[in-house]
C-alpha cells in the first residue's frame, strides 16, 4: 500500500512511518518541525538526541534498503497539502500532523489560534483534497480521549444509543473537552464526520489515550532512529516528568489532588493500533472511532508507580502536591470502553515496573541533558492567575 | 448599558442595533462589510436598496438624536477586536460577526477554509478579549438551528439528559450538522461552553432558526433605515427565493422532495429574542442556550403558502421540484423543543399568507432590482456533482 503519514517525524509519526516502511509499504511522511522550532526557541529539546529527518531516513535506508519520501511543509497551506496528496496517491493516510499540547493551548490567544488554526484548518484543507484526489483512501486520524472529557456516564467508542421520550438514535457522544487542544480535535471529529456523511469518505478517529514509552521494534535498531522524549511542562506528559524527576532527585509533582483518570497505552501499542485500523479499512462513507488505549490510572496511581520502581533502582522518591495549574476535576467517575481495537486483535503491552524501569535507565544514560526549569507548570489555565510575564517569554515568534 | 454587536451593518445586526439604540443603550456596532463585498464581486445585491453604514447611522442621528458608534475592521484579526472591547467595555456583546451562509461554505476548499476561519477564529478571539477585558460581560453569540441536524428524537436546548449503563448526566445535545457553515457554528458553541466551563464567562448561545421578514418599528421610520434582503442562490433562504420567483412569475424551485423541515421566525422575534437574553444575562459560568424560533415548516408548506397568499394578489403561480443540491434528508422527523424563550416572555408573530403578501408588495416595488440569474442553485453539496467553472466564478478574490 502507498501510505502518507502527516506529522511523520514526530513522537509516533516517525515510529509509524518505520513501522509501515518495515511492512514493505510505500511510506511518504509530511512535516512541517514544528516541534523541533518550538524546543529551539525555548531552549528545550527532547531528552532523547534525536537526529535530523534526513538522517533518520538515510539511516533507516541503509538498515533495511527501504526508501521513505519525504515533504516538508504546512498542511494549513491547502496547495502544499494538495500537490503532496496528488503526488503519492496514497491509499491510507495516518494523519498525526497536528498541534498536539493541551498546555500549549492555554498560553496565550496567539497559541490558541496558532492551535486551532493548524489543527482544524489543516485537517479541513486534508478532507478536500482526499475529495478531490483519491475518494477511496482511507484517512486515519489521531484523536484523543481528551475530548470526551470526564462524564458522570460510561464513554462509549464515538456514537452512543439514546433514548429519549419514547424515539431512539444512534448520536455522536457529547464532548467536554479540557483545553482549546482538546477542543481543536472536536472540531476535527466533526468535521470528518461530515466528510464522510456527505462526501461518502472513510475515515477512522481514533481517541488516543496519552501514550509512553520510547523504544519500538524499529527505533531500536540504530541509535540514529530514536524517537523523542518531552518531559517539559508544554509537552511532556506526567509520566515522563515523574520518571525524569525520579532520576535528579525531584519530588514528584502531582498536580492537585491526582485522582484524574485517564486512558493509557505504549507505544508500541500505537503502532499496532494504526496498523489494525489501516489494515482493516472503514467502509466508504463511514466515520469510524475506536477508543485507542488499553488501561486507565489516575495520577496518583502513576506517582506510586514510578516511585516504587524507581525505589528498586535505589533512588528514595517522595511525591509533592502541586496547586493544579488546570481547571479540571481531580475526583470523578471515569469507565470508557476500548473494545474494538481489543476485537481486530490488539494484544496489550501493559503498563508495569519493568517498563518504568526502562524508562528511567534510560532517563539516566540522557541524565545530563535533563533541563530542570523547563519542568515546574507556567501554563495556568485561568486567567486569574494568568502569568503574563511566562506567556510573553513562551509566546512562539511572529 | 453599553452595547456592543458584531456584524452590526448586516440583515439582522443593523435592526439589532436600532432596536438598542431606541431602547437608549449607547449602541457600537463592528463590521467588515463582507457581505457587500461579496455581492459587488459577483455583481449581485440585496434586493432592497440599503445605504452605506455611515448614512444609516447619520440618519438614525437625525431621527432619534442617538449616537450608534462604528468600528471597521475583521474580528479574525485578534489585536483589532481587542482594542475594541477595551475601548467600549461592553456590557453585552451580541455576535452576528460571521460568515453565515451554507451554501458559500460549500462552493470550495477556499470558502469553506474562509467560513471557518472567519467564524471560529474570531469568535475564538472573542473569548480572549471578554477574558481579559470585560470578564462580566455577557456575550449573546447567534447559532443556528442546523448545528443539530435532523435526530431521529426531539431535539432540546443545548443539553439532553442521558441514562446510560444505570447512570445518569446532562450532556451536550449531539450535533449533526449539514454544511461546513453549519460545523463552524457547531464548533463556536463548543468553545463558548469551554469558556464559560473554565474561564466564568457568562454566554447565551441563540440557536435561531431561518428568520423571514424585512421590517421592524425602526426600519420603518425611515427608507434610508431599511435592512437587506437576499435572495440569491448564496445568501438567500428558500421563503425568500420563493416570494421573489412568485413576483418575477418563474416557478417556486423547491429542492428534492420538500419534507425538509426547519424552524423559523420573524425578524421582529429575532429582535424580542435577542433583547429577552440581553435583559436576563445568564450567570458566570453559564452557557446557556435558546432554541430561537417560533413555529417549524417543510420547504413544501412554505412553497404553498407562497403559493396561495401570491394568488390572492393576482398571481399563477406554480411548484417545480428541481435536483436537491444539498445533501440533506428530504423526509424526516423532527420536533425541536423552544420553550425557553417563550417563558421569558417571547411573543411571537406568526408566518401567515398576511406577512407573505406584505414581503411581495416590498419585492413587487423592488422588482426592476431582480437578478434572475442569480437565484438557481449552483453550488452543490456534493463532489461528483461539483461544478468546477461555477466554483472558479465564485471564487472570492485573494
Amino acid at each position: 500500500m502507498r501510505i502518507l503519514i502527516l506529522g511523520g517525524d514526530g513522537y509516533l509519526g516517525w515510529p509509524t512511518a518505520l513501522r509501515f516502511s518495515a511492512r514493505g509499504h510505500e511510506v511518504s511522511v509530511v512535516d512541517n518541525f514544528s516541534r523541533r522550532r518550538w524546543h529551539n526557541e525555548h531552549s528545550t529539546d527532547s531528552l532523547t538526541p534525536i537526529s535530523t529527518l534526513g538522517e533518520r531516513i538515510g539511516t533507516w535506508n541503509d538498515i533495511s534498503g527501504a526508501e521513505i519520501h519525504s515533504f516538508v511543509g504546512n498542511i494549513e497551506d491547502g496547495e502544499f497539502i494538495d500537490r503532496v496528496v496528488a503526488e503519492t496517491e496514497p491509499d491510507a493516510i495516518v494523519h498525526y500532523g497536528e498541534q498536539a499540547s493541551a498546555p500549549y493551548s492555554m498560553i496565550s490567544r496567539k497559541h490558541a489560534v496558532d492551535t486551532q488554526y493548524t489543527n482544524v484548518i489543516g485537517t479541513l484543507n486534508l478532507l478536500f483534497s482526499i475529495r478531490d484526489r483519491v475518494p477511496e483512501c482511507h484517512l486515519v486520524k489521531l484523536g484523543t480521549m481528551g475530548e470526551y472529557g470526564t462524564p458522570n456516564i460510561d464513554i462509549e467508542e464515538g456514537f452512543i444509543e439514546i433514548e429519549h421520550k419514547g424515539r431512539r438514535d444512534v448520536l455522536p457522544y457529547p464532548k467536554l473537552p479540557g483545553s482549546l487542544y482538546h477542543l481543536s480535535k472536536v472540531h476535527d471529529s466533526h468535521n470528518i464526520h461530515f466528510a464522510c456523511r456527505v462526501w461518502n469518505l472513510r475515515a477512522t478517529d481514533l481517541n488516543q489515550g496519552v501514550v509512553y514509552g520510547i523504544e519500538t521494534d524499529e527505533t531500536m535498531l540504530d541509535e540514529r532512529l530514536t524517537t523523542r522524549f518531552d518531559y517539559d511542562e508544554v509537552f511532556g506528559t506526567a509520566l515522563n516528568r515523574f520518571c525524569v524527576q525520579a532520576v535528579i532527585g525531584h519530588p514528584l509533582t502531582v498536580y492537585g489532588k491526582g485522582g484524574q483518570t485517564r486512558g493509557f497505552l505504549n507505544i508500541r501499542d500505537t503502532l499496532q493500533c494504526v496498523e489494525l485500523a489501516v489494515d482493516t479499512p472503514a467502509d466508504c462513507g463511514e466515520f469510524r472511532v475506536f477508543n485507542q488505549f488499553t488501561e486507565q490510572f489516575s495520577v496518583s496511581e502513576l506517582a506510586e508507580l514510578v516511585q516504587r520502581s524507581a525505589g528498586e533502582l535505589g533512588y528514595d522518591v517522595s511525591i509533592d502536591h502541586v496547586p493544579n495549574p488546570r481547571v479540571e476535576l481531580e475526583d470523578h467517575y471515569y469507565n470508557a470502553r476500548n473494545t474494538k481495537l481489543l476485537d481486530l486483535g490488539l494484544q496489550p503491552h501493559h503498563l508495569g515496573q519493568e517498563l518504568v524501569r526502562s524508562m528511567l535507565r534510560t532517563i539516566e544514560r540522557h541524565k545530563e541533558r535533563v533541563i530542570e526549569r523547563a519542568i515546574a507548570p507556567r501554563t495556568r489555565w485561568k486567567p486569574g492567575r494568568f502569568d503574563h510575564q511566562a506567556a510573553a517569554e513562551l509566546a512562539p515568534s511572529p
